[in-house]
């Protein structure tokens, strides 16, 4: 059994950038490629890239229309199969309208970072994927660039997932390496 | 109990390109960081960059020494941890000796990758994690850039790793996913 109602999404803003300002920042090239790799092989329905800025989203589409229908396409199939799944918005309030179009209704959302609030939100990885397995609406998990999703973001989130940890203190993990080891924590079998 | 005993190594060469001909990639600046930060997050003693390419050693030198020396180590010191563990080689034989001489044996070798032959060698992440633990020994566990490691690489290794599957035949992940994913794997209690 698996997950199929469930949508993940990179915020460009308003996330923290080092210092603990709000900004937002630049598209990566390695997050379109590395992400949208991940969430193909797990089974994401979509993977919203969320930017405000237009000039970044003509830059996307350009990278997209290289590898959707330009030379890419046919150099590296698989790679137009990723990116067959890449849609690109403004802000979340349009991220949640489009997936309300898709399934029915708006999604219940879950922010995802290394420092979140303890509070009565959290959930586990193997907690979150019975709900939704249990559930017929569907899912968005946000993914913050910089150093994290800002805390308007998380205010308003349904649930936060807990944070990935290793056996130490160190955990600065990239925002790529984050969304790999979430989605196979969601989607192996008898996680906990 | 986590485990103290283990390296990982990110081979440059031999590996395949798309077409199946063993090749020489070059190594990616993402990598570098990506795979630094997992590997300190979850414990690697070692993160091994392996090129017989000089040139190449010299670029991933420079690279290093900003981050380890000069304007980075000041500007984000949690980069400079994980940049601390990196060693730089030119082939897996430099990477074993080199092991030997921190740890007084040479690692049992464990190969990673999507492609792997089915035969007695293969362990799951969770008994391989139990005989890690229960080992007087070290480990380490190679990755392949480009299309992955070469059939003389799985060939000399003691252990090839169950490869990662999402729900269906779409199975494209980076290195620096794949890596993040089996260091997670093979961090977390219970597994099985």
């Amino acid at each position: 059994m698996y997950i199929d109602n469930f949508y993940i999404a990179l915020l460009h803003y308003p996330v923290y950038n080092r210092k603990g300002d709000v900004v937002t920042t630049a598209v990566a090239n390695v997050d379109i490629h590395d992400i949208s790799r991940a969430a193909k092989t797990f089974g994401a329905r979509h993977f919203y890239i969320v930017t405000p800025v237009l000039e970044q989203h003509r830059l996307v589409e350009k990278i997209l229309e290289h590898w959707l229908r330009g030379f890419g396409a046919d150099f590296n199939p698989s790679r137009k199969a990723a990116f067959q799944i890449i849609r690109l918005k403004k802000n979340l309030e349009e991220v949640q309208d489009d997936i309300a179009s898709l399934s029915g209704a708006r999604p219940k959302v879950i922010a995802t970072g290394a420092n979140l609030p303890q509070d009565e939100r959290l959930r586990s990885p193997g907690s979150l994927k019975r709900e939704i397995l249990d559930s017929a609406g569907s899912f968005l998990f946000l993914f913050g660039t910089g150093w994290g999703l800002a805390d308007e973001v998380i205010g308003m989130a349904d649930y936060l997932l807990t944070p990935i940890r290793g056996p130490f203190e160190y955990n600065h993990l990239s925002v790529r390496s984050a969304v790999s080891i979430i989605l196979d924590r969601l989607w192996r079998e008898n996680f906990e």
